[in-house]
C-alpha cells in the first residue's frame, strides 16, 4: 500500500507516523512546499517573543527522523494536482522547478491553513510579514529585534500572542482591528474585558485601534508605516499580518473533493471525503461541534492531532470514529489568560438557539491565599433544554482549569443543573469552596428556573 | 418556623445563612462549643505557614453579620444531648456551665470532623497540638515560630500541608506514619512519589519516618520529644498530631440517628437523617460515590457547603438532591501538586471492581516553554464497562487541571474511549497538543481493548 499525504505540519504528520507504526509495510511519503515538516506551529509566536533560543526547539520530528522510520519526506514540493481517477498526484519541486507525478493506493490531504491576504496596497515590500511556517518565525524574529515600533493588523489569537511577543521586545505597536473589539471571536463582553486588560498593561508600548482598517502599507522597498481608511498614518519599521486564516483547499477542490458550508473540506467520522481513497485532516478540515453536530472550521493543532491520528487508524484498517469537536481554545496575554469551549452565545443564536447567559468575576483562589487573582466566567444554556452550550473565561486567575472543567461536561451534554452539581477539587491555593465554575452554573440553573 | 442548628464551621454556617434568606421569617439559631463561626478550617495550615498574617482572614462571616442578618450565634455553648420525640436539645453554656434546653422545629447536626486521638502516652502536655479550630491554629503558629525541631504525627492532607508550613519557617520536622507510605489514601505508586518528593526537597529540614509510630509523648509539662515503637527517641520542640479525622456523632447517635457503614451519620439525598426534622450535613455525614452510589466519608469543604445549601432548600420548602460526591481533592506540598478523583485502584478493587489503570509522565506545558513541568497521572476504568472510576494527578505541572477535566466526566460514566475524544484547550504555555490527560486515556483504551 502507497500512502501519499500532502502536507507535514501537525496533521498529516501525525498521519504519516502513526500509519507507518500500524502498518510497517506500507509506503508513506510526505509531500510539502514548507522547509520543514512536523513543528508546533502554536510555538511560533513563543519562539519570536524569545521564551527560547533555538527554533529547532519547535521541531517534533526532524526529516532524517522521518526517514529513518521509512517515511519518505519531500520538502519543497507542491503538490500542483490530484487526479483522483488515475489515483496519482501532479508535483513540482521548487528547487529545480522539475514536474513529475506520483501513484497513491491512499491519499490524506492535509494542506492547512493560511493567513488571509487583506486587500492592502503595497502589501509585498519588505518587512510585511505573515506568520505560518518556521521561515516567517525566524525572519520575524530577526526583523523584531531590530525594530522600534511595529503594526499588527488584525486581533485575534495570532495578533494578540504577537502583540505580546512585540510588547515583551519593548516595540511601541499598534494593532488595527475592523470589528469594534479585538478578539472578537468571543462575545462582545468578554472582547471588551481582554481589550481593557491589553489598553492599560502597558499603556506607553500599546495602541489599540478598532473599528477601522488599513488601507495601504507605507514605504518604498521597506516598510515605514501604515495608512488607515480614515487618513490616519502610523509609522513602523515592521508590519504583521494577521488579519484571520483561511483552509487551503484549492487542489483538494479543483480535483472534485467537496467542500463544507465553512469552506472547509467536508470529511466524515473516518476523514474519508466525498472521493474514495481520499482522506483529509488538520487545519483544512470542516469539523462538527460534538454537542449539536453544527459544523464550523476550527484550526487547531490539538485537532489536527486528533484527527492525524483518526485518519492513519482508518487507513489501515483500524476503523475509527472522530466524533468532533468542542472549540476548546486559549491563549494568553502576558499575565492574561483567555480561554473558551463551545459555542460563543453570538454563535448560538446565530445558528438558532434561544439562549440563556450568566456572567460572574469571582476570586480563582481563596481570597486569603496572597496569589488569589480575579475570574470572569460566561457559561451559555440552552432555554429549553437547559443543556449547557459553551463556557468563556478570561483573568489572571486560573481560567483555563473552568474551561476544561466544562469541556468534558459539554461532551455528555450536561445541563446548567447538573453542572451546579460537579465535584471540583478544593484547596485554598487552588481554588474557592464553591469554585467559580460551580457558582455560574448555579446562578445559570436559578436563571433558566424561573 | 424555629430551626436549630448544631455546629457553624462551613456545613452549618451555609445551613444558615441559606435558610435565613430563603425563609426569612424563621427563627435560625447556631449552637456551638467553638470560639468561631463560619471559618475555612482548610486555610488553617496557609495562617500557620504565614501566608497571611491576620486569622480574620480565614473568617468568612462573624457572629455580628449573622446576628444582624437575624441569625442568632451562641458560641461556646455545647449541645449535649438530643430529645428527638420533644423537639429540644440539652445546651451547656461553657463560660457559666449553665445547663439549658431549646425547642427546634428542624434541627441541623453539622457537627464536624475532629482529628483522631491516638493512643500515645503522655499526650496532654504543653506544645503537643492539633489542628480543627481557629484558636488551635493561632497557637500552633505561635509556638512554631519558637521552635526550632517538631514531629508530625500521621502523613495525610493535613501533616503535609503543616510540614510546608513548618519546613517554610525552618523548623526541622520529622514526620511519623504508620503506613508504609505518607498519602496512603493514594495508590501506592503515587504515595512513593510524594514520598519522594518530600524527602529530597529539603532533606536537612525534612525526615520521614514510615512503617513505625509512635508510643509516647517525652517531656514533662512541655513536650521535648517523642518516641516510637522501635524505641527511637526524636526531640521536638513541639508535636502536630495529625494521624486522621472521625466524624462528631455522639450526640446524634445517642439520639438514635442512624450512622452508616462508614461510622459517620447516614442522610438521604435530601440531607435527612432517620429521624423525623433531623437533618445532618458537612463533615459529620457519610457521602455516596456518585459514580457508583457506594457510600464513603469524605470530609471536605466543599462538600460542606453544597450539602449545607442542599439542607437549607430542603427545610424551607424547595426541594433539591444531592447527588453524591466524586472525592475530588487536591493539595500541594511546596511546588507539588497532588490531586484526585473518584475511587483510587485500591478502594475500587476493595468494593469489588476489576480494574486496568494506567500511569503516565508528561510535560504539562509544549516542551519548549521555560517553565514547562511533570505531570503524572493514573487513570482506573472498570474492565468490564470501560467507565473511568477515577484519577489521580500528582506534579510540579499543572496536574489540578486533569483531575477536574477528569472529574465531570465521571458525573456522566464517561469510558476511556471517550474521553481520549476530550476536547482539551491547547496552547503551548498551558498543554501540549495531546494533552496528558488524553494520551493517559488513549493508553488505558488501547489496554482495555487488549
Amino acid at each position: 500500500m502507497k500512502i501519499v499525504i500532502i502536507g507535514g505540519v501537525a496533521g498529516g504528520s501525525k498521519t504519516a507516523a502513526k500509519a507507518k507504526r500500524l502498518c510497517p509495510d506500507a509506503q508513506v511519503d510526505i509531500y510539502t512546499q514548507d522547509t520543514h515538516v512536523s513543528y508546533s506551529a502554536c510555538g511560533l509566536p513563543y519562539y519570536v517573543q524569545g521564551n527560547f533560543e533555538d527554533y529547532h526547539n519547535l521541531i517534533i520530528r526532524t526529516p532524517e527522523k522521518f526517514r529513518k522510520d521509512g517515511i519518505g519526506v519531500y520538502l519543497r514540493h507542491r503538490v500542483t494536482k490530484i487526479y483522483p481517477e488515475n489515483k496519482k498526484i501532479e508535483v513540482r519541486n521548487l528547487e529545480t522547478d522539475a514536474k513529475f507525478y506520483v501513484q497513491y493506493d491512499k491519499l490524506v490531504i492535509a494542506t492547512g491553513a493560511k493567513p488571509v491576504m487583506p486587500d492592502i496596497k503595497n502589501c509585498h515590500i519588505k518587512n510585511v510579514f505573515t506568520l505560518r511556517t518556521v521561515e516567517d518565525g525566524i525572519n520575524l524574529r530577526v526583523q523584531l529585534r531590530k525594530s522600534k515600533t511595529a503594526v499588527i493588523v488584525g486581533g485575534g489569537y495570532i495578533g494578540l500572542e504577537l502583540l505580546e511577543a512585540f510588547v515583551a521586545n519593548k516595540v511601541r505597536t499598534t494593532m488595527i482591528e475592523r470589528s469594534r473589539h479585538i478578539m472578537s471571536i468571543l462575545d462582545d463582553e468578554i472582547s471588551e474585558l481582554v481589550q481593557n486588560f491589553v489598553e492599560t498593561l502597558y499603556p506607553d508600548l500599546t495602541e489599540v485601534i478598532t473599528g477601522e482598517y488599513v488601507k495601504e502599507i507605507l514605504g518604498e522597498g521597506y516598510v515605514t508605516g501604515v495608512k488607515t481608511n480614515t487618513g490616519k498614518v502610523i509609522k513602523a519599521d515592521l508590519v504583521l499580518l494577521a488579519a484571520g486564516v483561511e483552509p487551503v483547499v484549492d487542489i483538494a477542490s479543483e480535483a472534485g473533493v467537496k467542500l463544507g458550508k465553512t469552506g472547509a473540506i467536508k470529511v466524515n467520522s473516518r476523514m474519508e471525503t466525498n472521493i474514495k481513497d481520499i482522506y483529509a485532516c488538520g487545519d483544512c478540515i470542516e469539523n462538527i461541534y460534538s454537542m449539536t453536530g453544527i459544523p464550523a472550521w476550527i484550526p487547531l493543532g490539538s485537532n489536527a492531532n486528533k484527527e492525524g491520528r483518526c485518519t492513519a487508524m482508518n487507513i489501515c484498517g483500524h476503523p475509527e470514529d472522530f466524533e468532533g469537536v468542542l472549540g476548546s481554545a486559549v491563549t494568553k496575554y502576558f499575565g492574561l489568560t483567555i480561554s473558551r469551549t463551545g459555542f460563543t452565545e453570538k454563535f448560538a443564536r446565530q445558528n438558532g438557539f434561544d439562549t440563556v447567559s450568566v456572567m460572574i468575576t469571582k476570586k480563582d483562589k481563596a481570597g486569603y491565599m496572597p496569589d488569589a487573582e480575579n475570574v470572569t466566567l460566561k457559561l451559555v444554556a440552552d432555554k429549553r433544554t437547559h443543556q449547557l452550550l459553551g463556557g468563556q473565561a478570561i483573568g489572571c486567575g486560573d481560567a483555563d482549569k473552568r474551561i476544561n472543567t466544562l469541556s468534558t461536561a459539554l461532551l455528555k451534554y450536561v445541563t446548567a443543573e447538573e453542572l451546579s452539581g460537579a465535584d471540583i477539587t478544593y484547596a485554598p491555593p487552588f481554588s474557592t469552596s464553591i469554585d467559580p465554575l460551580i457558582s455560574a452554573a448555579r446562578l445559570l440553573a436559578e436563571k433558566l428556573q424561573k
